[in-house]
């Protein structure tokens, strides 16, 4: 569950006037899912989240998708050919920095399996794969997540998938935001127009912003949490890390339209005290399950919205962004690094 | 007329197997019109060349539109809202490079006063000029093109505007391509597509290329009429200027699709030799007719083209323009700069 | 001026913590001049602020520049070259939106003048001009900007140009800001950098914005002003308009560093509540003073900041533009508009 | 070796008046090593190809680079980091389709170790890796190219590296190219520019284009070939697959003029009959080993060449790419797919 009216209301911030889902989740989006693997024991502290569009075969029924990079000092893999394409073939993968290669290859391996078993001729393919680095809490040159992690999260996510834990779980473990605990966070939003209800979401990866600059709710929460630190703790971070941003929606849009949608999620996060550091690899992906490719007809039927209407999903974007960053931080708990410094938890300033 | 198959064998060049259409120029796609206004008196040697979509009012009816440039020293105009909202809300001026901002001046003048005949509020508006520079053979500081040659080009092209002159007319009149008078040229082709024929029309304002570089059916005409001309006119050329090219159709086809099928107009430039200086400014504009933009309807009802038919479209563009660009020499008259230095005549060479 | 401290307590906001330039405008930026025309009679409401990188001839001394388009809805003139070559060669011109082609025009005729009588030969040329739309307040179909305007602007920026009016003057005479008057607003931050300390400003023409979005300090004053004013005006408004951000330094920077710099400004705007709308052309443009390219050396002697000392500088550029918005408000008068509603400055509340 | 005189006679083909370094290859740009590892057993036809800036580490003295999409129907791992920051940090890797993933971790695991070895921290790195699709020839699905085939590269480049085979070698193993064998091929020149010699080489892994529009030395060959063939063979062929194009030069160059240059190599691919395909992943990456970036030097003093001179480079990367295309082709011997049907050589055309 994403952040509640209460929890809201404690922090201070309401992200916005408009309604959200019924789960305040990127799975309200209808036919999302996600999934999270847990990696902790050890030295390792990291993990996989994986983000389903459906239950289908996305290879064969191609998503119309676009990304935007904000910031491109990341390691995301499959960009390019989304862009060409304006299409996604996969479920979109996060995990860290190290490890984008071998979950690039567990893509491959599930979906030619899949394919295979379903006589669906596959013999070239484009994972998506999106990352950030959790060195600091995780012994990130092990590259941990295996292709069995892959599959089991992929297995699971089509068993379950529409509940999800946010803060410090799969590809969220190990990540800081702000000097804070960071992780998964999410939030969707209801959106009418002209008579119809859509849903938008939005899914985050956090793991950017020195403490000095976090603002919410009209305070600096992060200079409140540097005077409370100890000394060495407390001192000013550097602005490194990135953040993955996924959006889903089923409102009807081309390539072109999801790719300004998408880059609005950038205002969410600016919102919260960021400049977009430039260590920070700040990717933005986004799909809609509306007019979904036909693999078959040579005229895809599609209607889109008129580009004037795209105002309400602009704000949308902004305000989940926004809010699935502050959620999760909010859900996720503090930890010692390594070195035994503690990585605060948001929750910690409001009990 | 466009190139005749009896001139393409003179020539030795098939420019593709693809049939064309009845005019061999880009009016052979429904409702688009094109106009030329020549100056050609004292020391100017330059014009207007304009490329209407169709003849209702396109601030009201935008077209989904594209660009691409594959080498930006230009100065086209209004390229930053097409590449943001896929469309296109004006026709395309061609003029020379110091003459833009005049004729911006003129689009606006004419679509405000079109919009107040026909009851249309018109409060902001994004003119597509775009230019090369005849600064050889025309006094360029002049700025000539005025905005009764942008309305009178306007009101003849609604009158007529199937046919139109190539070669050293309109916006042609002065440039120069791979050392031979240039011009404006146009091809077009007819593309059957599961049983539906459509039509894609390109036109070029020609003003690139170093002599030295010229092929043409696989002969190096360009050092063969190097060595016809006296001593000083035969030296190698710097490459310099640029080239204007607008591609229209009737394909249905997205913004993004239409970006991708642009740029392969750029294979037909390097078929002729170029390899795309650092001078030559080179811009492709593209358009279709199909889906057209409803102005109410909340939702945009379309169909597009299945991304692997984009083959045919995409050699056909190639192919257009290669021969646009051999047709607007072709159709060119050789002359004199104010040097007395000549300009040859591609056509020359062929009789 | 830019704000001063005692204005920045009273707003509620400190807008970072790094310090400012002896002016707080981006005239600190050594070299750069900027100068307003204002129109103000009849029903016009409009004009025109020019800023000059330096004295010297740029046509011949280019600048390293670089732009970005946060949102494309916008006619600015000239990027298609800025982006290509990495460099500016005339002074940047902000107008209204249907006036660029006629201030186009005049940049190329002072241009052409200049030149002709510094013995410099120029024969191309590429203005750059931004725009944002002010047509609430003036009747923009008359283009009133003429290059009487744009020379006289010139002549006077290359006597003073140090200081200039900040709000309702010059090219922000007509604009609206989140439902307040807004304009020309601008701010400065001084950097040390390993020992060497540069400038950096923002200069703004702040159109952008539905009221109700508008923060500061902490405080919806949007939503506040909303509640003050008379029924109809305290309605929700739509968010149109345009911003245009010019940033100028002497911090060495390649074009892409500078690309990389100048897009941070869309932070300082989403502090102010932003979520890009739909219809906000954004656009920032960027130059630099240092490097100034040599038009004779063929290898070109440069030096540039290490990539990861761009932290600091992106932080200014959000500070410098989230102030310099602030600031056009602030020192804007509140005015009627033609229907006779009240669009009223940020100043009337804190009075 | 690249093309001798003797064969580009015998093509009828001069590739331009440029002279060619000693070797003709990518390697005669100082510093650069190439190295092939073939896979050629049972049903794999595949490889790799490893392409060296040099011998340092290059996480440590990262290069200048700059990519260009021109299509994107490809998987190149690495792009978005390349793009923003304009460097590259490891060695480009060039291999099959699916086997993008694990050569990504290979040259993870590899560059981890180097820089332990030397006492270097290494938490975050973005490896370079390109592809083309050998389905036909090869049983893709396998991945067969392991991290030892990276190491084993690796370590041979840096003991030797400058001569290596063209043709169906390494990456080039299993690819086709306009329905003749494919492979790498690479050719290299070199440039005067105001008194100092500079190099620019070019490596392809060709893949791409439909036999009947290949041409060569003004001669139809795809047609040619075409009719020399059984019925079935010689039926005209859908254009699919990709093309990898790798520039290296030691020109002084900023990110943004590499960006120019690579993206010049589209028009030598063009000269060979390609309108670029839609399923013809064509990439660029360019790199320079002048100005190597200072990991320690706060101001990073650079050469740079002026704009304007980049015209002969810009011919030498369209005429390096053609001759490269067409050496990986002259290079490659004929071979019979899984289905027994003849993949011809182009040598086979000139016995």
């Amino acid at each position: 569950m994403g952040l509640t009216k209460a929890e809201c209301s404690l922090l201070g911030e309401s992200f916005g006037a408009l309604p959200r889902g019924a789960r305040n989740l990127i799975t309200d989006v209808p036919g999302v899912r996600v999934t999270n693997v847990t990696l902790d024991q050890d030295d390792l502290c990291t993990g996989l989240t994986l983000i389903l569009p459906g239950e289908d075969n996305l290879f064969v029924h191609k998503r119309i998708a676009a990304s935007f990079v904000h910031n491109g000092f990341g390691k995301t893999l499959g960009l390019v050919q989304v862009d060409e394409l304006g299409s996604l073939e996969t479920p979109i993968a996060l995990t860290n920095t190290l490890n984008v290669g071998l979950v690039h290859d567990a893509l491959v391996s599930y979906t030619l399996e899949r394919c295979q078993r379903e006589g669906v001729s596959c013999r070239s393919l484009n994972p998506v794969v999106g990352e950030c680095n959790d060195s600091r809490l995780s012994a990130i040159e092990k590259r941990p997540v295996q292709a069995s992690h892959v599959w089991a999260a992929l297995h699971q996510a089509l068993e379950d998938g529409l509940s999800f834990d946010e803060g410090d779980a799969g590809a969220g473990k190990g990540t800081i935001c702000y000097g804070f605990k960071g992780g998964i966070g999410s939030s969707s939003r209801l959106l009418e127009i002209e008579g119809v209800t859509y849903t938008l979401g939005v899914l985050v990866q956090s793991n950017f912003g020195a403490m000095q600059d976090f603002v919410l709710g009209g305070r600096c929460l992060g200079q409140e949490m540097l005077s409370r630190l100890a000394s060495e703790e407390g001192k000013a971070q550097l602005d490194q890390g990135s953040i993955m941003l996924i959006l889903a929606t089923d409102l009807p849009l081309t390539s072109r339209q999801l790719r300004r949608l998408i880059r609005r999620m950038g205002a969410g996060l600016a919102r919260s005290g960021s400049y977009i550091g430039h260590g920070s690899g700040e990717i933005m992906i986004g799909f809609t399950n509306a007019n979904v490719l036909d693999p078959e007809a040579p005229l895809q039927r599609a209607a889109f919205l008129r580009e004037d209407l795209l105002n309400l999903p602009f704000r949308a974007a902004a305000d989940c962004a926004h809010e699935a960053v502050i959620s999760s931080m909010f859900h996720a708990k503090s930890c010692l690094d390594p070195s035994g410094s503690l990585i605060p938890s948001l929750h910690d300033l409001f009990e």
